[in-house]
C-alpha cells in the first residue's frame, strides 16, 4: 500500500508516523515544500524573543530522523502542484526544478494554512515580515541581528500579533500595534478584552485600533506604514492579520471546500473524493458545541486529525467528533484562555446565550501571590447548557480552562458543572474555584450585563 | 422559623449565611465551642511557616461581622452537650459555665472533625501538638516563638504532616517524620509516592516508615519519642495521624452513623431523624464514582454541604449527588493532586481497575521551566470508565487535575476523555496535555505495570 501525504507539518507527520508504526511494510511518501518538518510553530515568538536561542531548538524531529528511524520517505523541497484523483496520482516540482509524478493508494492533504497578506502596496519590502513558517522566524531573527532595529509596527492584534508584541518588546524594540476593527480581540468578552488592553498599554505597547492598512513605503530611515490616514515609522513591520487555509490545491482538483474555504472533511477525515483525506490547518472540523462545521487552526487539532486520518486511511474506522475550540496564550504577564463558542458564535448557532463574568482569586486570598482572575461562563439561557468559557489573569488561568473544555465535551449544563469537585488548597485555588463561582452566578441567570 | 446550627466552621457558617440571605426574618442561632469562626484551616501550615504573619490573617470573617452585618446569632464559647430530638431542643454549657437550652425548628449538626490522638503515654506533654483548630495554630506558633525549638518529630505522613514538614523546615527546624505503615501516602500509586519521598529526602526531612508510636516522654533537654523500638529526640512533636468525624453528639442522640463513623445523611443532607441535618467533616457523603457512601473531610465539600443543607432546611429540595474526591496539596517544590478512587477503593467498589502512569512535561519541551509531571489515570478495564487520576510534579499539576475531576462528574470513559480539546500553548502545556497522553496510553489497556 502506498500512502502519499502532502505537507510535512503537524498533521502530515502525525499521520505518516502512525501509518509507519502500524503498517511498517507500507510505503509512506511525504512531500514537504520547505526544508523544515516537525517544529514547534507555536514556540516561534518565544524563540524570537531570545537572541541567544538558536532557531533549530524549535525543531522537534529532523527530516533525517523521520527518514532513518521511522522509514518515512520524506521528500523536502517538493511542491505538489496537481492532484489527479481520476488517475490516482499527484505531480509537482522539487527544489532543483525537476518535475515529479507519483501514484497513490491513499492521499492525505495536510497543506496547512498561510499568512494573510493584505492587498496593499509595500508588503514585499525588505523589513516586512509575516510569521508562519520556521523560515519566517529565521528571516526575522537574522534581520533583528544584522540591522539596527528599534521600532516595530505590528499589523493585527490576534494571538501571533500579541505574542510578537511581547517578543519584540523583549528584544528592546518600541512596539506599535495597528488594527482595523475597534475591539482588541473581537471574540473576547469586552471586560476581559479590557484586561489584556490594559496590560499591553502598561507594558509600553502603543495600540491603534480602527485603522485600516493602506500601504507600506520605504523611506530613507526605514519603513513608513500608512494606516487609516495616519503614519507610523518602523524599522520592522510584522503583518499578523490572520491565516487562511491552504486549500487551493484541493480546490483545483475539484475537492469540495467547507467552512472558511478549508477542505471539507467528514467525520472520518475523508474529503469529497473517496481515498483522499485531509487534516490540520487546511481542513475544516466540527464544533462539539454547535455540531456545525468550523475552521479553527489549532495545533492539537492538527496532531489529532493527522492521527485519525491515518487510522481511517488504513481502514480502521475512527470518528472525529469535533473540538471544543480551546485556545490559550500568554501576552506579557497575562494568561488568556478560551474554550467553546463566543457570544456571537452561540447566537449564530441558534442558542440563546447568557454569560456572567466574575473576578475571583487564583489562590486562597490569604496566600502569597493570589492574583485576580476574570472568569466568564457562557451558557444557553433555555437549557443551561454550557456554550463556552473565557478567562484572563496573571496566574492560574491556562490550565484552569481545561475543566471547562471537558465540560463542553460532556455537554454539561452550568448547574452540573457547579457540582464538580474542583481542587482546593491555598497555594492553588480559593475554596470555590473561579469557574465554580462563575457557574454559581450564571445559574441565577440574571441576564447579560448591560 | 428558628434554625439552630451546631458548629461555626465552613459548613455551619455557609449554612447560616445562606439561610439569613434567603430568609432574613428567620432566627439563625449558631453554637460554636471555640472563639473562632470562618478561618482558613487549610492555610494554617503556611501561616505557621511564616513567623511574621499573624494568626489572625487566617480569619476570613470575624464573629462580629457575622453578628452585625448578617444578623446571625452566633454564640461562640458554647458547647452543645445534648440533642433531644423528641423535644426538639439542644442543651449545653457556655464558656463561663452557664447552662443553656434552646428549641429548634430545624437543626444542623456541623461539628466537624477532630484530630486522632493515639492512645499512648505522653501525648499531653508540653511541646506535643496536633493541628486542627486555629487555637492549635496559635499554640504551635507561640511555642516556636518562646522556646528554643530546633528539632521536630512529626507522627504521621498525611497531608497535614507533609505540609507541616515544609512549614517547620521553613522555620529552620530539623524535621523527622515517623509513620506506622510502610508506604508514604498509601492511597497514592507507588511510582508517584516515590517522587514525593525523594523530594522530602532531598529537602532534608528524615523519613521513618514502619514504626508504631509507643509513647512520648519528657527528658532534661526536651522530649523523647519512642516508636517501633527506636528513639527520636525532639523539642516539638506534632501528632498528625489523621482526623475522625465529631459524631458523638449525634450518636448519643440516637442519630444513625454511616461511613467511617460519620453522621449518615441522605441526598438532602438530612440525618436519620427528620428535621435534623448534617454537613461538613462530621457527615458522610457519596462518591460520584462508586455511588457508595464515603467519608472524606474536604473544605469544598463542607462549604457545598452547608449551602445545600441550608436549602433543604428551608424546604427547597436540593439533591447532593456526591463528590469526585479531589484533593491537592503542596509539599516543598512538589504539587500533588488526586481525584476519584484509588486502586483499592476501585476494587472494593467492584470495578476492575487498570491504570497507566506517564511522565510528561508541564510545558512544551522547548519552553523554559518545562518540568516533568507524573500523570496517572485509573479506569475500569471492562467499561473504560474513568475511576480516578493522580499527578505529581513541580509545576502545572494542581489546576490540571480539574479536567479529570470534571470527567468523573460526567462519568466519562477514558476514550471520551482522550477526545477532549485541552489547552495548548508552549508556556503552559505540550501539544498533548499530560492527561491526554496518559489517557491515550491507558486506552491501550496494556494492563497494570508490574
Amino acid at each position: 500500500m502506498r500512502y502519499v501525504i502532502i505537507g510535512g507539518d503537524a498533521a502530515g507527520m502525525s499521520a505518516s508516523s502512525r501509518i509507519k508504526r502500524r503498517e511498517p511494510d507500507s510505503e509512506v511518501i511525504v512531500f514537504e515544500k520547505t526544508q523544515d518538518v516537525s517544529y514547534s510553530a507555536c514556540g516561534m515568538p518565544y524563540n524570537i524573543a531570545d537572541a541567544d536561542k538558536s532557531i533549530d531548538s524549535l525543531i522537534v524531529r529532523s527530516a533525517e530522523a523521520f527518514r532513518n528511524s521511522q522509514g518515512i520517505d520524506l521528500r523536502t523541497g517538493h511542491i505538489v502542484r496537481k492532484i489527479d484523483h481520476a488517475a490516482g496520482k499527484v505531480s509537482g516540482t522539487n527544489s532543483v526544478g525537476d518535475d515529479f509524478e507519483i501514484e497513490y493508494d491513499r492521499l492525505l492533504i495536510a497543506t496547512g494554512a498561510s499568512a494573510i497578506i493584505p492587498k496593499v502596496p509595500g508588503t514585499d519590502l525588505e523589513g516586512v515580515f509575516v510569521l508562519k513558517t520556521l523560515e519566517d522566524s529565521r528571516r526575522i531573527k537574522t534581520f533583528l541581528e544584522k540591522k539596527d532595529v528599534r521600532k516595530a509596527v505590528i499589523i493585527g492584534m490576534g494571538y501571533i500579533a500579541l505574542e510578537m508584541s511581547e517578543a519584540l518588546s523583549a528584544r528592546g524594540l518600541d512596539v506599535t500595534m495597528i488594527k482595523k476593527r475597534e475591539q482588541l480581540l473581537p471574540w473576547m468578552l469586552p471586560e476581559l478584552s479590557e484586561v489584556v488592553k490594559k496590560e499591553l498599554t502598561e507594558k509600553g505597547v502603543s495600540l491603534n485600533s480602527g485603522l485600516s492598512l493602506e500601504g507600506i513605503v520605504k523611506t530613507e530611515g526605514g519603513l513608513r506604514v500608512n494606516a487609516g490616514g495616519k503614519i507610523f515609522d518602523a524599522d520592522l513591520v510584522l503583518i499578523a492579520v490572520g491565516v487562511k487555509p491552504e486549500s487551493s490545491l484541493a480546490a483545483e482538483a475539484g475537492i469540495e471546500l467547507g467552512a472558511s474555504g478549508a477542505v471539507s472533511i467528514d467525520r472520518n477525515m475523508q474529503t469529497s473524493v473517496s481515498g483522499i483525506y485531509s487534516a490540520g490547518d487546511c481542513a475544516d472540523t466540527l464544533s462539539i458545541v454547535s455540531g456545525g462545521k468550523i475552521w479553527l487552526p489549532l495545533a492539537l487539532t492538527a496532531n489529532r486529525g493527522g492521527r485519525l486520518a491515518a487510522d481511517n486511511m488504513m481502514g480502521e474506522r475512527q470518528d472525529f467528533n469535533g473540538i471544543a475550540g480551546t485556545a490559550v496564550f500568554k501576552v506579557f504577564d497575562i494568561e488568556v484562555a478560551k474554550t467553546g463558542l463566543t457570544i456571537s458564535e452561540a447566537e449564530v448557532a441558534g442558542f440563546n446565550p447568557v454569560y456572567k463574568t466574575v473576578v475571583a482569586k487564583s489562590k486562597a486570598h490569604i496566600f502569597e501571590g493570589a492574583a485576580p482572575i476574570h472568569a466568564s461562563f457562557i451558557a444557553d439561557r433555555d437549557t443551561g447548557r454550557i456554550l463556552g468559557a473565557q478567562m484572563v489573569g496573571t496566574e492560574g488561568v491556562a490550565r484552569r480552562i481545561n475543566a471547562a473544555a471537558v465540560a463542553l465535551q460532556a455537554k454539561m449544563t452550568i448547574s452540573e458543572f457547579y457540582e464538580c469537585d474542583l481542587a482546593y488548597a491555598p497555594p492553588f485555588s480559593p475554596v470555590w474555584d473561579p469557574l465554580l463561582t462563575a457557574a454559581s452566578m450564571l445559574m441565577k441567570k440574571t441576564g447579560v450585563p448591560d
